[in-house]
C-alpha cells in the first residue's frame, strides 16, 4: 500500500476533485442534511421486487404482432456481466407458449439405437453442469448496416445478453440414446406454436452444447424457453431452440424456413451464405453510452461488454478521439468464454466534445472491424451478424448520442 | 470421443436405463403425446415475470414483527452458484427502507484528510468493479446446535445467498479522503430506522470490501441495499451494511449493540468470543435434500453448495452411506474466492435408507467439522457461527428428511 504523506494510508488519486462541481456539496463542516428513514420499513417477503425507482424495461417494437418479435435489453443500464433474467433479450417467432413442465417431454429419436423420451423430473436427475454464456440474435445491430444507426445501447446492441445456465449436456443425452454413425446433423424443435426448427452440426452438439432448464439460479424463464430450451454457446441464437421438445439425428441439414429465408446473409454477388453459426467478437460502451449525460467534467470511468463466439475475450481497445489514439481497457475476471467480458478505462472529460469507441481481440486474434470494413467485404445486402464498432459522441453539454 | 460400438459415437452410461421405472415411458414407437401449444403465445413485454407453475419462495418467520426478522433463500431449489435476487435471503432490524436514489448521500469522515459527501451519480462514475461474492448470516444454521435440525435447505442454511455484486472498492473511497495513520477502524452506518451500525477493521476495508451499487445486473434490491451497501466479501453478513450512508474512520472499535449483545459467541467457560468476522467453510446438499422425494431408485445426480469466508473451496467429500465411507465430488469451475462453488457427485440409489453427507475444504486446509467436533470446542451456549456437516437421511420410500 502506497502512502502519499504522513497522514495519509492510501495514494490521493484525486478522482473526486477531478469531479469539481459535481462534489459541490462537500464541505468539511456540511451535516448530512437528512437523518433517513425513522419508522420501521416494510417487512420480510417472499419474493422481492426491484425498486419503484428502478425504471430499465426492455425496448419493444413499435409493432402490430408483438407476438413476433424481439424486444432489447437496456444495456446501458447494466453492471457486471449478468443480464437479469426480467430483462433478457427476447425473440419470439410464435409469443411465448405456457408450458405446465409436468407435462413437457423431450424426445430423442432418428437414427439412434436407443429413442429416448423424458420427462422433467428425470432430466434433472442425469448430470447437471452450469455456465456463464452470453445469447446473441445474429440479427442483433441489424440496424447499424444503415444510415440511422442506434440511438442507445438496447436499440444497437440489445439482442444480446447473458445467464447462468444450468443443464445436461446434450451429448449425455445423446450418448444415452446411441447416435448412429451416419448422423451427421441434428434436427432440434421447439413446442411453440411455430415449431421452430433449426439443423445442428453433429460436431457442435457433442461439443458444448447444453440442454437447460436453470437460468441464474432458478428455473428458466417463459420467455427464455422454459421448461427447457437448448443452449449452443457463441452461435446465433436462434439456433440454442427454446422451449426444446425433439431432437432427431439425422444426415444431412432439413434446409428449414430459419436458416434459409432468414439468418443466411446475402453477399455482394447475389450468394447467400448460409449456417454462418459463429458470432464473431463484439464490443460496447454501455457508460457513457446514447441517451445519458454527463452532469460535470471531471472523472468518468469509462465501461461497456465486449464477447466473442469463439472464446474468450484477450484485449478490449478504447479510442476517447475520434479514433486517432486507442488504449487497453482493463477487463474484469474471470474472463469466461463464450461470456460477456466487461471492461473498464479511466477517463477524465474536459467538457469538450468528444468521440468515443471500443473495439476487442478474442482468443483467436480476431479483430471487431470498423463498419467501413465490414461492409466493403459483406456489402449492404447484410442483415445479419453486424459487428462493426460503436461510436458515441459525448457533445459539450455532456449529453451523449449515436455520432 | 471413446466409442462403444460400431453405431453409437459416444460411450453409453446407462444413466437413464439405470432410472429404470422412471422411463416407463421410453419405448421405440412411442409417439410425443402432446403436440403442444397451437395458438400464439404471450407478446413480448417490457419486464419479465417468472413461470406461474414456478413457486420456490423465501421461508419466512412465524413471528409479529416481520420487520425485525429473517427470510430464508430456498436453497433446496437452487442451481449453479448465483442466487435470484428476488429469493435473495433477508436480515433487517428495523424494516426495510424506502429510500430515493437521487437524495441519497453517502458521508465519509472522521479522522481524515478530506471528509467528503458523495451523491449516487457521482459514486457511479467512480472505477467500479464487479465481484461474485456469498453472504451468509453469522446466525445461519443457529438452529443445527440443538437437537430439532432444520427440516429442509432454507430451513437448516437458507441465510446465505451469492450474487454478482458491483461497486466501488471502499479503499478507492478512503483514498479519496485520505485516511490518518492513527485510524486503525471504521464505524459504517445504515440508513434504515435503526440505523445499524458496526465496527470494520482499516485492514479489511482496505483489502476487498465494496460499496456496491449493483447485483446480479441490475441495482441493489430494496431488501438488499438499495441503493448502496457495503459488501465485506467472507464475513458475517450484519458488517455488510445495507442503506450504507456513513462511514466514519476511528481509532478504536465502539462495541456497538450488534458486536456486543449479539453476534458474539459464548464459550463453554462463559467467556464470549467477540469479533469473529470470518465465515468458515461449510457445505450442503441441495439435491436431494430434506422435503424432496426420489419417486424411483436409478441415477441421482447429488448436487449442493460450499462455501468459504476464507477464500476458495479446494476439495468436497461426499458420504453415502451414512460417514463410513467418503469420496470426492467434481467441482463447478470456475471456482471463485468467497463464492458458492457447485458441486456434484453421481449416485445409484438402489432404492434403501441412505444417510447423505458433504464435507469441504478450503483453500487453508480447513475441513468442516462435524457437528459433535464442533460442539466439543464450542460448546452449546453458541447461537452464531455453525458449520457442522449437515445430514440428510433419504428413506426406502424415497422421502427425504432430516436425519
Amino acid at each position: 500500500m502506497s502512502e502519499e504523506s504522513g497522514t495519509s494510508r492510501r495514494r490521493w488519486l484525486g478522482l473526486t476533485a477531478a469531479l469539481g462541481a459535481g462534489l459541490a456539496g462537500c464541505k468539511r463542516s456540511t451535516p448530512v442534511a437528512d437523518s433517513g428513514p425513522g419508522l420501521l420499513g416494510k417487512p420480510v417477503s417472499a419474493y422481492g421486487e426491484r425498486s419503484p425507482f428502478e425504471t430499465a424495461v426492455r425496448g419493444l417494437p413499435d409493432t402490430r404482432t408483438p407476438e413476433v418479435a424481439a424486444s432489447r435489453t437496456p444495456l446501458q443500464d447494466s453492471c457486471g456481466i449478468l443480464t437479469p433474467s426480467s430483462l433478457h433479450y427476447e425473440r419470439h417467432h410464435a409469443g411465448v407458449p405456457k408450458i405446465d413442465p409436468a407435462g413437457h417431454r423431450l424426445l430423442i429419436h432418428g437414427m439412434v439405437d436407443r429413442p429416448l423420451i423424458f420427462t422433467m423430473d428425470e432430466i434433472q436427475r442425469l448430470p447437471a453442469i452450469s455456465r456463464i454464456y452470453f445469447l446473441e440474435c445474429s440479427g442483433n445491430s441489424s440496424g447499424e448496416w444503415g444510415e440511422k444507426t442506434g440511438r442507445n445501447a438496447a436499440q444497437s446492441h440489445g439482442l444480446a445478453s447473458c445467464s447462468e445456465w444450468t443443464g445436461v449436456p446434450l451429448s449425455v443425452l445423446l450418448g444415452e440414446a446411441g447416435v448412429q454413425k451416419r448422423a451427421r446433423w441434428l434436427i432440434v424443435e421447439g413446442a411453440d406454436a411455430c415449431k421452430m426448427q433449426r439443423s445442428l452440426p453433429m460436431e457442435k452438439a457433442m461439443d458444448d452444447a447444453l440442454v437447460a432448464w436453470g437460468q441464474n439460479g432458478e428455473a428458466l424463464r417463459p420467455e427464455q424457453g422454459y421448461p427447457l430450451r437448448l443452449v449452443v454457446p457463441g452461435w446465433e441464437g436462434n439456433i440454442s431452440v427454446k422451449w426444446l421438445r425433439r431432437v432427431m439425428a439425422v444426415e444431412e441439414p432439413y434446409m428449414v424456413r430459419d436458416e434459409t429465408s432468414h439468418y443466411t446473409d446475402l453477399m455482394p454477388d447475389g450468394t447467400a451464405r448460409v449456417f454462418t453459426f459463429m458470432m464473431e467478437a463484439k464490443s460496447l460502451i454501455t457508460f457513457p453510452s446514447g441517451g445519458q449525460k454527463l452532469t460535470s467534467p471531471g472523472y468518468c470511468q469509462i465501461t461497456g461488454l465486449a464477447w466473442s463466439g469463439r472464446g474468450r475475450i484477450e484485449r478490449v481497445e478504447i479510442s476517447t478521439d475520434d479514433g486517432r489514439t486507442w488504449h487497453d481497457a482493463s477487463l474484469q475476471e474471470p474472463r469466461l468464454p463464450r461470456a460477456f467480458t466487461r471492461f473498464y478505462f479511466p477517463w477524465n472529460w474536459d467538457g469538450k466534445e468528444a468521440v468515443l469507441q471500443s473495439r476487442c481481440i478474442d482468443q483467436d486474434g480476431y479483430v471487431q472491424p470498423t463498419k467501413e470494413a465490414l461492409v466493403e467485404v459483406r456489402g449492404l445486402n447484410s442483415q445479419y451478424h453486424y459487428n462493426g464498432i460503436k461510436v458515441w459522441k459525448v457533445l459539450a453539454d455532456g449529453s451523449v448520442s449515436n455520432a
